[in-house]
Parts: structure tokens; sequence; C-alpha cells
């Protein structure tokens, strides 16, 4: 068993780690940290508002395990005591603590802050594996032990997940994503109030589309003499919000290099979707890691977001564009708070064990 | 004053007509009709539900004219007696009654029974206002005293409107469109269960598509030897639902004939909107038939749909698209159940009058 | 194992009883029927839309066994072909294919149609297990070999499974409850459209409040000589729909007949929610009946209607209530598609068998 | 006209103030008053966002007059400049400031801080205006120039609008009531956030039961030998907040001191609503307080909450209540804010300045 430890233990996304990690066969949780306020407490009480409620945010209850286990300040753990830390913290805390654990250690981050290094991978498994070995190279040019690899934006990797398939088999050209996100995306300091969003959508999501954009190409690029290039097809998103309590959904119009009927982008969907992961022991992997549905009125985020324990992107209205060159357009529905987050950044771990450097 | 009668009084559009015609300095309407059911009660009573309760769906109370009206049977009524006619009934029944009427005066339709036939214009005023010619010769043709000048689909108003400007001043490729469609464009037989829609996306609307592609080329194309010429774009559209009371949300990506900056297109919008109608002396104009915001969050449908009477197109997000050659792309916000429904259909009766027609 | 016929199995209720029979330890699904229009088609055929779309309604997959069923014409089965027959059909077909099926064997009924009937009890298992002797008399009365016993409203059984501790324990002599109902409470035909209950609250469903008080004083009544005593509580409600998926909320205020303090209420709550099934060996029994928060913030419907499968009431808010003599007051959640309805229903009919009337 | 101030302006309730006081006959507004953070910014740019957005939150447009007037640091102006200061500011805060200012000048808060003192009028005019003269004491025994005057909680105002009419004709002698909130009266910080209330109720809303019990009793009490003996019924609430964006609905049962019948009490509403500000001449008073409907679907918060501007208390769903002594149920709304905020302390100070005190 690998020993981990989990940075922001107390906040959402934390909670969403300590859920996925429960009983996980290869990972054990010997640290829950948290900020300061938090330290000292057994983990139940550090949760506790101010009348006594436990704010716990996850469909699922509390592990029994964790419920008594004393959080730590996440400043002053000894990062050479995990083999892994997975953080699920801001990224202004993000850009200051995870150095301090990468010197020593393995850290798996839903943060931003380091995404858009040079020397640092955004690894999706089962789309850039061979990303890995730019870690190599970061800790030689960073002289740490450790090293940091940060999961995409929740948005990006239901999109990347199902332009990999396209981009091997046809060649892509033009990607033109609108997305419609759900609440849980905003987290909860300070989220969506109600108020905002009753009868309503929010156009804009900052930073998002940039995020979408940059991130989409270098997780398709190629490792070329331990640099990304970026995958050189154009790109254009537009992010909005709507009232969806999880699940992203977008739409996709790409221009490919060769013509594709609809036939051939199914069944490529498919094909992939099935064997990507076949044989490859990834424990929180899922056996189809997308799902064609012929129903046009299918994907729906209530209805699939939890397709696969949330860890499959669905596909539906696959069509041909009349727009763009050698165009396709469809529907995805991707979990963002499953494969998007904590889900997703232990599948990551999962495939850093596999690849050999933890 | 011109005598109107509408048609599908005691349904959704139909009320929503009844508001909008009460006090117009116009039109007067001198018939309810609406199916035998309905036949011979005052109307307030014909929109009684089985506890006693009005079944009255605007936001607006009734108008105090018409809630002692006797309703007539639609089937029955003398066409001839009216200058005009607004019918707000389902296709199959526009189907029938419509030639009915048209033999004998004006129709203005909210269905879409015959936008697709050659010879009848689906009009939006300020945009193609020249096709009204094409009435005579549908008069000519079907030996008809009258004529059918259906509106389009509420969905694609608001697109042909903010394409027209683009259009006429930097000529237009490609359009690709996402549409998040507000509750009340399903209307209420068989409308949308709240249990479907609740946390939830529907990313199909049957026939939506279609209709938006082939409606923005029809109304946007040119009238050439008693001949509509569809605008020679490409157009590629997803519909979905979303849950929105009112006001559908349409992110719109085009490729332009040739290179706009941001600046361009927001003063081509703003002076487009500004101008079109001035001087035109049509009541139901929006005094601005596009609005363009600069802060991102907007347009809002909660916030924004009500602008200038529901009548205008809000405008926001315009960026650079960076797939697209001479790549634009914005979000509009349009009310599709005033500029995209009665309203919209009076202001195409306003427009026939002072073109001369009626 | 039993053999069991469902009637109604394409609608929702239908559906729901199959996802609960579903490797059930003793029924065996050997017949699902529906109206002429389904029969003769497989089952999943019977379900399709008019895009060729699936129209399952259950959060729960199709369980594999019944996808290629053939579906049969309700009018035409044979009753005597099977030990139980689970209706779940509108009233006023079940006031007429009930009696026929009861002709010849016992129907257990999600419908009203037969609940007020004097010779017939409404059962809820833990609660009124003595009524189901009134099954023999019913059965002599109308010479039937089988007999009906239908469950109550869904908004009933939440309640009654609440009183029946304070009931039995401390007298009741009034009770006043406000209801906040869910969605699929209204079913789907017609159901509640999105355009109604978007910001908003529909304070009136109709004929539920009578039914309510009625059945609860039915259920908590007295079998003396084979007669069912109301109980002889005062009871008044006001039923209103909110925008909440499944889970019936109710905030219940009781006058007891002597004084009980808080810690007395929650204890007596809490001992019969965790006695009531023990030993009954009910494979649908929840291991607690009633579960008792102490958090001010629950129980709310998305977090705690599924407790213990959707079998349990939940209940929170204990406090004493200063406008009613001996006065306590509480909020409840019932799961009204489980507990309220197929899963409800299976329950009765496992206590018809260890009753041993099946 | 009376020079007014309003503090807090640049927050959801300060901007209802001033959307209220536009153009008021009688009010002037010369002074914005804000937090240090605010002070020296003209209006509009102290409601900017990160974004540069605009962060107005009414659905009526920024007063024209008030874009530019520069905004003043609460904590610094001279409150004898004005003749009435409105405020918008949380509890401790105004427990804070609201002294200073009165020292010198009247003061209408919205804040809960002073509404339990034994010297202070809960006014709600219409309702309790003889509690008017308690001011004068509060002057005395405080040594100030100008007194405090709270309106009541948002949930109140609403209820006792109801009770008064009752406790005079009928008298009352239990009160029991079941609120279902909006969002609104939650404010904006922290709000109630989407991922908590997307089908969802909370049954919950800290210290608004205590206040609406305590508050009720004062107000409809009798101003004896200065002071306040409260009513002397008993009452009992239960708050939730529900997915409504304006409007509280809330569900009374009431029991009488003598029989009413349901004639009665409709006439008595009625009436009292449509004589109470007769003659008065108070310029936001509503033409009538409370609307009566017979269609048991009403009132619905979407529907009926902006009645005569949001000023009036729709009341539906009169029955006779089979559990209390002498009972009657109904179902109220009222808007939250406006008759239960902004608008309702405006008309408060409207009362004050009739009766002479301002």
């Amino acid at each position: 068993m690998y020993s981990v430890a989990v940075i922001g233990a107390t906040g959402v996304v934390g909670q969403q780690f300590l859920v996925a990690l429960d009983r996980h066969p290869w990972f054990k949780v010997d640290c829950l940290a948290a900020s300061p306020r938090s330290a000292g407490k057994p983990y139940i009480e550090a949760l506790r508002g101010p009348e006594g409620e436990v704010r716990w945010f996850c469909d699922e209850p509390i592990p029994e395990s964790f419920i008594d286990m004393e959080v730590k300040d996440s400043s002053t753990i000894d990062p050479s005591d995990f083999d892994i830390i997975f953080t699920a913290v801001e990224s202004d805390v993000a850009l200051k603590i995870e150095p301090v654990y990468a010197k020593e250690t393995a850290v798996v981050s839903t943060a931003s802050a380091f995404r858009y290094e040079e020397d640092v991978p955004i690894l999706v498994p089962g789309i850039n594996d061979n990303h890995v070995k730019l870690i190599e190279l970061q800790k030689k040019r960073r002289g740490w032990n450790g090293f940091i690899t940060p999961i995409p934006n929740c948005t990006t990797t239901g999109l990347v997940v199902t332009l990999k398939p396209l981009l091997d088999e046809f060649g892509l050209d033009k990607v033109i994503m609108t997305s419609m996100q759900a609440l849980s995306g905003a987290g909860r300091s300070p989220g969506v109030l109600a108020l905002d969003i009753i009868d309503n959508i929010i156009p804009y999501i900052r930073g998002e589309e940039w995020k979408v954009e940059v991130e989409s190409r270098k997780i398709l690029g190629s490792l070329i003499n331990d640099k990304i290039k970026p995958a050189d097809f154009k790109i254009s998103c537009t992010c909005t919000r709507v009232f969806v309590k999880d699940g992203h959904t977008e739409v996709v119009y790409a221009s490919l290099r060769r013509k594709a009927s609809i036939e051939e982008v199914k069944e490529v969907f498919t094909r992939f979707g099935e064997s990507v992961f076949r044989n490859k022991d990834l424990p929180s992997a899922p056996e189809r890691f997308i799902i064609c549905f012929d129903d046009p009125f299918r994907p729906q985020p209530r209805l699939d977001r939890d397709l696969y324990g949330g860890m499959a992107v669905a596909v539906g209205r696959i069509r041909e564009d009349p727009a763009l060159e050698n165009g396709v357009k469809y529907v995805l529905l991707s979990h963002n708070t499953r494969l998007g987050a904590a889900k997703g950044a232990i599948l990551v771990a999962e495939l850093l064990v596999r690849e050999g450097v933890v």
C-alpha cells in the first residue's frame, strides 16, 4: 500500500477525495490536512458549522475510518512521510505549498497553479500517458525529489477524452466548443448564489475558456525532446453556467483533417472507449471511457453523469456538421467532480504508480 | 383602425396576442376565436379549468376589454370581416385553416405550416422588408384575395437580427450556433415536465435545428425574379433546452468574409440596432433592435430579456474567434414569447400596413 | 417463489415496481401488463417514444430480465395465474380492473379507487398490521377468492409512520400538517409543467388534503368487530407542490394527550423506528423505519430521501410547540416513490405473505 | 421635501431603497453612504466587481440621479443633515451606527438590532400606527433628539397584516405558521448557494422562528402606560427555505376566540384590506393591503408577489380548520423585498411624517 495525504481535506474536493480513497486497493490515507483553523481536531469536528451541523457535501456518507482522524496543519506536515500527496486547495495556496511538498514527494494537484509551466505535464490517463516522461525533467530542473502533476480544468477533461480518438484517427483542424457547466464546478467559496442562477444562465466563467483552450492543446500535444509541442488544431470556447448540480455538458463542433462518416466517428469513439483501459489494471479506470448514445435526447446530466461511477464521458447527437470542412458535431457530458476532480486525480496517481514514477 | 381577429385566443400565444394588442394604436380586436369547445363562451369562461381557476398564463392581467367578449368558433368565422387575422395555433391546424382565411384576407401566423413554401416570405421587420414583395406573387399564384405571412421559429429571430448587420457589412461564410432555450418555447401541450428538466439539460429539440438553419438562410436571402435565393453562408446549429422561463440564449460563432475587429463588430451591431427602425413609425418596434453589453456577465435571460419590451436582441461577449477564418463569436439573447412570437407577429402586421399590402 | 404480475408496467410507477421486484427473494414477475396499445410488444419496445428513445424514468437501469419480456393486455390476463397482482394504474382504470382481478387473487394497489371502502384496509406494514384481518371480511362480503389492499396516498405514509409511536405512547389530540411535495408525486400525465413551478410554489393539490386527513385516521384506527373505527384525533392539512424531484417534506404540529419532553419524543421515535421490523423478516423493510436528526438543517429532501433505500422516514427539528396543548412539532421527509409507492406496495405484499393471507 | 440618507446604499437592500425612493414625492435622497471601501467613489463605480461588471441586483435599472452621486463613509456623515436616515446594514453594524444617528435624527432601520428593546416600536403602517407614541418615550429615556424605528423581519410582515383583522374582529387564541421563504430573504452574503437548494428544501432558518413569534405578538400588542403589552395569543412557527426568488409563502392555521364562517373571514380580510389606507395619503401604501383569492391555486409567488407594487398581501385557500377550535386556515404571500424591506421601511417613514414625529 502507498501512503497518501489529502491536503484541503475539509473542503468539498477534499471530501470527494476521501470518498474515492476509502477502501482504495493501493492507497492508504495516512494524513488529512487543512488550514490551521482545523488542525488538531478530529475530522468530523473540523467539519462542524455554527449550529453544530456537519458540513459534509458528498452524496455518500463520511467514510467511517476518517470520522475521528485528527486533522493536521497543512503547512507543518512532513511531505517525506507520504508516497503521494493529493492537494485540493485554491490556486494561490497551491502556489505556495505544492513546491514545498514536491521537494520531497509526488504531488497530484487539482489546482491550476502549475498547469501552464513548461516542465509540468497535465496528465489524463488514457489520453497522454507518455507525458509522464516530462516528470523526470521537472525533477532534474527544479532539483526536487518529488514533482507536481496537476489534473486539467474539469471542463477540459471531457473534451480531450473525445478529441483524442478523433485526432488520432482523422486528424483535427478546428474545434469549437460551447459548455453548459454545472454548479458544483464553481465550488462553494463563493460558489454560485441561487439568486443569480434561478431562471437564468450566466454566460461567462472567469478564466475558463482560456484554460480549456490552452490545456486541450497541451494535453493532446506531442512530447518532443523533453518539450510538449501543443497539438496544432485551432480551438474556440464559450463557457456558461446553468442550473445543473453536477455534470458539464459540452456542445462540440470539430473540423477533421479527413472526411469521416458518422458511423466511422461512432465506431472510433466506441472502440477507443472500450479499449483504452483494457489490461491497464488501474483501479479507478472505467470499463468504458466513452459511451455513445443513439437516442437523440441523450446524454442528459441528471441521467447520465454517474455512468461507470462518473468516470466515463457520455457522447450523443453525433451528426455531420454542415458548416465546417469534414465537420462533425456532438454533445458530450462528463462528471466534473468525479472524472473532472478527485477521482480523476486518483486515476492519475494510479497511472504514476503503474509507470513507476511513484 | 384595422379590424383584426385572433385565432387560438385561449392558448398561451393567443393570450400573448391579446396583451400585445390591447390599446394598440392601429389594430382593433373584433374577434377572439378558438376551438368549438370554447365557442359561445365569454372569454374568461373559456379559460376556466376544472376547479374554476382561470388558466391565464401571461404576467400581465387579462385586458379588461376581452374579459367578457364572446369566443367564436375558428372554423366558422367569416375572414372577410377582418383586415388581418393573427393565428396562434398548432401547425396541423394552421395547415387547414390558414388557406381558408387567406382566400379573403391577410393572415399573420406563428405556425410553421407555410414557412417553407416558395411563395411565402418569412418576414422579420428591419431584416428583410423587401421580401414583402413576394406576397403579390403568392396571391396571384394561389388566386387568393389575401395571403399568409408566417413569422420565423422563435430561435431563428434573434439569430437573423444579429447576422443581418454582419452579412451586410462584412459578408458571412459560416455560422455555428448553440442555443440554450427557454421552457416557454415548448408551449404547454405537452410542454416540458418539471421532472424532466430539474437538475438537467435536454440536448435535443425535435425539428428545431433544421428550422433555424433553413429559415435563417431564407430570411437573409435575396429576392431575385420573384424567388428567394437563400443567403449562401453555411450554418450548423445545436439546440438545447434549459431551466429558464423565457428568453433564448444563443452562442454564435461566425466566420466573416472579411476581417473585422471587435470594435468594428460592436459598432456595426450598435449602429444597425439604433437606426433600423428610426423614422419607420412601427408602433411595436423597439427603439434599439440590438443592445451590446461590455460586461462579460451579460446578457443573462432573467436580467435582460425584457429590455425594450422584449423586442430587442441583447448581445454580449463579443470576441475574436481563434478557430474560424475572420472569426467573431458572441452570445445573444432574445425573448422567445415577445419578439419571437405574438409581439413579433404584430410588428410584421405593422410592416404590412406600412408597405401598403394590408 | 410467488408468481406476480405488474399492471401498468410501462408507466412510471410500474417501472419502479420492476426495479424493486428485480431479484426479489420471494416474488417472481411472470407478467408485465399494460394497455392494448403496448400489448404484444417486447417491454423495451413498448417504452419507445416517437424518436425511438426509450421512455424509462427510473434512476436505475431497466432490469435485464424484463427488457425483452412480452407485454400483455391488462384486460385479458387471467388473474388466477398469479399469487399477487400489483396495480400501478390511474384510479378510474383501477375501479374497473381491480375487482376483476380480486375475484381470483390478491391485488396490491397504488390507486385510491378502493381506499375508502369499509371492508378495505389501507395497510402500512409496521403501523396497522392487524388490519389484515379485514381481508377475510372483504372476501366473504364480496364473494371473492382474492381481495384488494391499496396502499395510502404517498403523503399519508410518512405522516402515519411518525404519528403511530406518538399515538401509542402519548395519545394524540390534534395534528396540523403542511406538506411541501415533490414533483414526482404528480406523475407524468399530465404532471407538473416546468413553466408552472419555476420560481414558484403551487399551494394546492386537488383532493390531496382530504385523502391525507381521512386515510391517516383510518390507518391509525382500531379494528373492532370487523370494522375500522378511525383514530379519534383531529387533523388538518395543507398540501403544496415545490420544486423538488423526489421526497415529500411535511411540517407537523401535534397536540398530545399527555405532556412529553422533546427527549421522550426523540427516544420514542428512535425506539419505534429501530424495533418495528426487527425479527419480522420482511425483505423490503428498512433496518430503521424512523431516523431522527439533531442537526437542525435536516432532513433535506436531496440529502436524506434515499436513506435505507428510500424506505425510512427521516425526522428532524423536533421541538416543543408553544401553541398547542402538550404540543410537539417536527419536520419529516419520506420518499414518495419508494416507501410511498412501488416499494411500499411490495412491503405490503410481503406482510400479506407473512400473515398467511397470500 | 424631506432630506434623507441611505446607509448601506451599495448592498441589495440599499439598492432597493434607491429604486423605491427615486422620484418619491416627499423624500429627497441627499446622501448615499456605505463602508469606507466605497467612500469617495461615484455610486456606479462603488458597485463594480472585479471584471468591471456593475453589481446591481434590482430588476429595475439604476435610477439616473444616483449613478454619479458620490458615496460617503457611513461612519463620518453628519446625521443632523438629514430628516430621516434609512439604514440597510447587517445587525452588528446597525448596533453601532444607529444610536449615533438617532442622537440627532429619525432612523428607519431594516436591521433587527433594536427590535426587541422595550422602548422601540416595530411599526407596520395600518397595523399598529398607535405604537408611534412610544417614540416620545424612547427619545426621552435615551436623551436623543432622534430615534430608531426598525421594521419587522420580512416573514413577520405578511403574517401580522392578516392577523390584525382576525384579532380585531374575532379575537385570536392560537396561530400556527409554516413558511416557505424566498431566496432573496437570505440576502447575498453569504446568501443561499444554488448547490444547497437545487432539488431541495432547507428546513431551518437561523433565528427566524423566534423573531416571527416575538415580533408578531409585539406588533399586535397594546400600548398601555407607555409599555407594549404583547398580544396574548399563542404562536408557533416553522420557517423553511425553498427555490423561489422573491415572495414568502406562509401557511397559517388560526384558532379564533369566536366562531367565524369562511365568508365572514373573507369579508373581514377584504374590507380591512380596502379600507386601512383609505384617505391616509401615504404615497407608498397599496390601494388594497389584503387581496383574497377564490381560485384554490392562488396565491403563487411568481404570479402574485408583485400585486400593487409588491405592497399587498395575497391570501387564498381560506378554509375552516377542523383541528383547532374556531379554526380557520389560509395561505398568504407577501413580497419580502418590497413590503418586507425597503418599500416597507419607506412606508413607515411616510407614517412618521403623517404622525408628525418627523
